[in-house]
């Protein structure tokens, strides 16, 4: 496989004039794609039913006879304003009851019936005009699902369609109550028309009802792209992609996944740092221009497993971006840095976000390749260097990683319901072991929960589940390499009951969790050889092998032959050291590595990345 | 007096075939009290108007058979769903004018007459059925008032309410706006109707309009709590009980305390010290598995004070908790600590929360005496070992402690209503009052501000009094031991005016507050003999003797013949050393105590309790 | 010019028999002017329709008998009760979409056309019964307006009279998609009637449309204010005031102040150290009695500017205040000091708020200059003292400042929208450039953006500049002082775009902004000649001259004749630092001061203020 690169653009922003020579300025750079459409739904519809299409016809023409390939999105996360006046019940609501109002994007619930009509009418009409075009060669569905938390709505339409779902899953209301336990606070319901939206009850819902609505929120994200794709479908061959965004695991990606070709996400390293990392703050200091030297290359191995192999970055940050807290610029060089690492960990296509920084509207201090005044920006010469780089690399094919990763976004949703301590969080405790293992030197797949099979793996770890699949028991009952589970494995039935056997409630493993305990910030349990446990502890009954104590005496680490059982969050230097040992159990060469120092196997290449300086390597093994 | 134990018990939650079991285990592990029924109304009557009874029926019997003695709930803390179709408009309102939905408990405004009427439907029934049972033993009405901050509410119903109650107590608008003060900003009333309820005005409301509002919403509680206890007298001569939650001051805990024999609370030292402390984090790091040394014994003091001498503890925490942001395991023999310090300060009973840790719904994570898969669980073998103890000592007769400490509820709702700085806070100042004693070892008793006779003690503390009652006039003037009265003492009229006089307005002592001023959390002012004062400070005119003052040279502590009057709240140190002083003039023996120790005299022993190591002794005097 | 002081004064709130002895003793302090009226409405007219005039009329007089020359304020800012009745949607919404309601001031919503009549109908009356007497010699109209963020109202009333204000400033729908750039995401409109409130919408609202609406919210209280004054001249020839508050940049003060004669402001500033300050826990720690060194200096010299000229304190905090978080006492001599302070700045009136401590209601800890008991409040003294030394003096007449510093409202809605980094902020911006001028010992003058002739001034600062006017173009064009301009100046259109040309955009300056970053708090990019630049850089093209570096070799201070442009926001050393280095140019003498202390120049004096002493001293130049 050979990467290309890619840029988005916005022909309707632009005199029709520029368009030539844009994109004669992108064939020049180096790119072979752009993506186009998906916030232009007012631009081809202004008026309800009244269609101007020739100028997007003329943009793909003017596009694809310079050479390009193009992306073309459905314009359905921009409803225009008139939609509002043929469904003013469409739109999302808040956790506190607010409507979510129109004025910038997203602003639609993935329950509205009326609104989900439109996804498709619109989504039919595109296909139908483009979907044999020869210079449409992919499509993407609407645009980064769940940006502004717009998964879980509280409206009228929600309540509605979450009843439906309620009843197709239970028939009755008392299967419902038995499964959810209701009879606890007198919560019992003798219909289905009773049950309301967990919002805003007096003191915390019942976790089963939570977690029932947080799996029928990703269910409708999964309803509504599924829809678009089909459409798709009946009219072209190229491949679907939807372009998801960093850290959000308000919906299954996987479950939307499936009905994709190819995943891609929006990358962008520093707005990220700044506004969804659980980093410290000398941590965002340090890395304010690099971006974190973990949180791309986990959201590359995430995005590869959704994609089944296949994935893309669509959206690359290339300079200052205006939506974070803060917006320095990046080091010098890290453009070109973060598209080494996103091709080392596979992708296909590295798309830029923009072309040109618009100087208009919400997002006029974001940068693009081209500043407002069309003079190149400062990353337009990091993705020159690439250009020439990449040039003297052969075809890169990604073998199988050696460490396998699961992630599973129901346990994102039940840890969320129930995080037993402020600073549970799933998401930070599957990322502490992804950065522990990179930390090693290791290179990682990331794994669904459905997973059947760990292939030649040789180690695979299982932080945090939720529930145990009957997938991954299979997984874990025929892999021969070393499992690490825990913390907070297995711990509860899929209706969020504790297990009658207690978790981690592994067959054969004589192994139960007691009781848990979860710590304040300042709180570490010292290990006896060094680092500690922090935010969440288990108290075990064991009859297997100790391998690792607290030095209050309580097993942290439990081991029978291949099975590892983890009874607590490890801090940065617990984790290191206990991967460390149980790597070496697998016969797994480890390669530690310092400070931002990064490496990753990619075909017969390793790429060194140093998220200190900027600098990168790139050595032929 | 010979104290017992009892414990918290869901027939509901269990399949009655285990019902015998657990209560056969229940007595061998020394228990004599079990709590039943108060969130079963579902289970009672699963539709309207159908009752079922049989399986409580059988609960009481085979608990009653095995040894138990019942304490029976009303169940009106959990309404059920079907309640809301009969009274939609039941539901409580927040400050920001959203319902507080069902799905959860506690789901109703104390205004609602409708939901006051079915309140004494199910009470009547109740006590129609199990008022003669010689198996139930006591009664408790609802469950924690107050918990969730489900006391004010903003509802509608609520609204309506406070006019009558307006009407009722200033008979014309004329009277009220006099009253009120409300020529102030043009804020007069032509009438009763038109009188809102002071949230989201545009800034802060009319103190005396917040003042009087806080006020009816406790008169609220008590009439809605009076309503079962009517009940209840009608059909059984067993006690009644309400279980009080930590830190609650809503409602006035002694008015609903007239109504009831016994006063009960829920102990949880670990939560409450996560979740409702002023600590900073290091005292909350050192105490997150012992709990604050002095909180428990605070509320012990208070709740004999609301029983009138006769309180229990309904709920005491067994082991970690669910519900406070961070759940850590208390050190072992925590649970028996806590349990003798109850029992020293006069509990009549001790009752765990709860039985069996349950598997399902909002509190699974809360832990039982019985893990969830039915094995003993760590807080049984403190049980047990207080058990063995207990049978060494003799029976237990609290003698009148030489310390009185005055709490008005009425003061922390005015102070809420005015804090004139951040970090002022009624409870705080008393409790930091407390604190200063219990550290110089003597024992106290908690006093309300309807006492008119101060007895034989020898030092009585009125710190923070919003203003005086003649009851409290009455008492100071024929006690001969001394009294500290301050800061913020006696510094309004009843109408929150500030008195003609100024305050503290103490007849026949020469001392005026001519202004006072808050202060920032990093300030203190040093006094001229070592500690400080901080966050509330008095400028006082005044011809008695001043015995200590500030280094900017002001008055802190006045004092003629037996009424010292303190002009500010000291820091930690500066608050056991004036103590001691005015102690020391009161003839009164003081055992200064270190760190976490702490010392209790019941009857003839005094319990010495360290809350740095968890181990106690008990001596005889 | 000759300064008097004077006093606010309720007459309502006290009893008739006492108002002689209070205006005599206000005579006998010293005192010349008594405001009254402002929040009398319910007092004048209990009743719709139905007035007592006679109080009034009686207080004037015996105020004007006493000798006291009597601002009316229209109570305005206090409709009573029943004006609800008569205006059920006359109330202002939060942006959270909640009424703000009755209870306290301020309640009502500019754009309601129902109240902007009932304000004129009052105003009308009180202009006809009072116009021509002769005790009245001045008006005040309403009262702070903006206290308690009332200025930016998201009612039904508000979205109404938005649209109007779009159609009137824009014709068509179209011109309003391309002025804001509503392609961007789909977010045209076809009619005026489909644009809401830019609140809670999914996202952030297009910055033009939320500026549009700023501009209008301000053109809103113009509009209500003017309505005001346009009946009061019909009745009186005396001169009309408004009392501005402290740090309020919600409407344009200059755009207001075009109507009055007199600008004047409410200056507290230890409440306004508290509640409104951007300085650090140490600094608010330090200046706790004593208030910002140069916050009262900056707001004196702007409301000379909003009043051409005219200006007053109208109301002087006289002791501790009861609305800040925190309400210390100030030092003793403070208010003497904050009314010498006024003075050099040319204040005409120092008005102290209040003559008595109101017992009652939401202010009755609030310190007048005499107690609630009717002692002599300690602020009494430093009006006396205050007396006696201006009786030393000759007359006052102000020179115009050596410096200009250009303020605009504008540019405070413009990045309030679009803040780019958490801590940009407009006002902070202009200040800290002021503070820098103040310690290099020289006074100031505050300018209009409407400002087309600089004077005889040596220097004038644009900082932050949202875009700019042809009148600053105008002035800087025949200006030949030193003009520093930046950062982020000029950096719009009028419509919220990036100019063609890039910032700064001015002729003939060799410059532009290729991109901008911004910066957590803890980063300060170091400067090759000490101190640093934080918070906001930006990165130039230049070929002018660049007399300042960061070490990292970007460009921060070019020039190029008498044109400076500075690339970033300096910390508080580069400032005074950069500011000196421009100063020296212009032939400017500093005289630069350490700690606390302050200089001002004022006709033929000096007033040295020390801030860390509360010390002042007046020399004669
Ligand atoms: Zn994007
Ligand atoms: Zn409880
Ligand atoms: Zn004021």
């Amino acid at each position: 496989m050979r990467p290309e690169l890619g840029v988005c653009y916005y022909p309707e922003h632009w005199p029709e004039t520029s368009w030539e020579t844009d994109a004669r300025e992108m064939r020049e750079l180096g790119l072979d794609w752009v993506r186009i459409g998906e916030f232009a739904w007012s631009k081809i519809e202004p008026r309800p039913g009244h269609f101007e299409w020739e100028w997007l016809d003329r943009a793909v023409s003017v596009l694809g006879e310079a050479g390009l390939k193009v992306v073309m999105g459905t314009p359905t996360a921009t409803p225009p304003r008139w939609m509002l006046d043929k469904h003013p019940d469409m739109i999302a609501f808040d956790v506190n009851g607010r409507p979510r109002k129109f004025g910038s994007r997203r602003h639609y619930c993935f329950s509205h019936d009326g609104y989900r009509g439109e996804s498709v009418r619109i989504t039919e009409l595109l296909g139908e005009r483009y979907g044999d075009n020869s210079y449409v060669r992919a499509w993407q569905t609407d645009n980064e699902y769940g940006c502004h938390e717009t998964i879980v709505s509280y409206s009228p339409a929600a309540a509605l369609a979450f009843r439906s779902w309620l009843k197709e899953k239970y028939q009755t209301a008392d299967a419902l109550n038995k499964a959810w336990g209701n009879i606890f606070w007198s919560m019992e319901y003798s219909d289905f028309t009773q049950i309301d939206l967990p919002n805003l009850t007096v003191t915390e819902a019942n976790p089963s009802h939570v977690l029932d609505f947080r799996r029928f929120s990703s269910d409708q994200v999964v309803r509504f792209n599924r829809a678009q794709c089909e459409v798709l479908r009946r009219f072209s061959e190229k491949p679907l992609i939807h372009n998801y965004m960093g850290r959000i695991t308000e919906f299954d990606h996987f479950d939307v996944g499936k009905d994709l070709d190819i995943a891609s996400w929006d990358s962008y390293p520093l707005g990220f740092l700044e506004d969804r990392s659980d980093q410290d703050d000398d941590f965002k200091h340090k890395y304010m221009r690099q971006g974190d030297p973990d949180f791309q290359a986990f959201h590359h191995d995430l995005y590869r497993a959704v994609g089944k192999g296949r994935w893309w970055v669509m959206e690359q940050q290339p300079g200052p971006v205006n939506w974070a807290p803060f917006n320095p610029a990046p080091l010098p060089g890290m453009v070109n840095l973060w598209t080494w690492e996103a091709v080392a960990h596979g992708a296909e296509v590295v798309s830029y976000f923009r072309w040109r920084q618009a100087p208009f509207a919400q997002e006029q201090m974001h940068a693009g390749l081209k500043r407002s005044d069309n003079e190149w920006a400062d990353g337009a010469q990091d993705v020159r260097n690439f250009v020439s780089e990449l040039s003297e690399i052969s075809d890169i094919n990604l073998q199988t990683a050696p460490v396998g990763l699961v992630f599973d976004y129901e346990s994102a949703w039940a840890w969320d319901t129930q995080p037993q301590g402020l600073t549970f969080d799933y998401f930070k405790l599957v990322y502490d072991v992804y950065r522990g293992l990179r930390r090693l030197g290791l290179s990682v797949d990331i794994l669904p929960p459905s997973t059947t099979d760990f292939g030649e793996r040789r180690l695979v770890c299982i932080p945090g589940l939720f529930t145990w699949s009957p997938e991954l028991k299979k997984a874990v009952s025929k892999f021969s390499g070393q499992v690490l589970m825990g913390p907070r494995f297995g711990s509860k039935t899929p209706d969020f009951n504790i297990p009658e056997t207690l978790p981690p409630n592994v067959p054969g493993f004589a192994c139960k969790v007691k009781s848990v305990e979860t710590l304040r910030p300042s709180v570490v349990l010292p290990l006896k050889d060094g680092g500690g446990i922090a935010s969440w502890r288990e108290f075990i009954e064991t009859s297997e092998e100790v391998t690792e104590k607290t030095e209050d005496g309580n097993a942290v680490l439990i081991v029978k032959a291949n099975i590892w059982y983890l009874a607590g969050w490890p801090d940065d230097e617990a984790m290191i050291r206990l991967l460390g040992e149980v790597a070496k159990k697998s016969d797994l060469e480890t390669f530690p590595v310092e400070g931002g120092q990064r490496r990753r196997e990619f075909g017969p290449y390793v790429l060194h990345s140093d998220y200190d300086t900027g600098e990168i390597q790139i050595i032929k093994k």
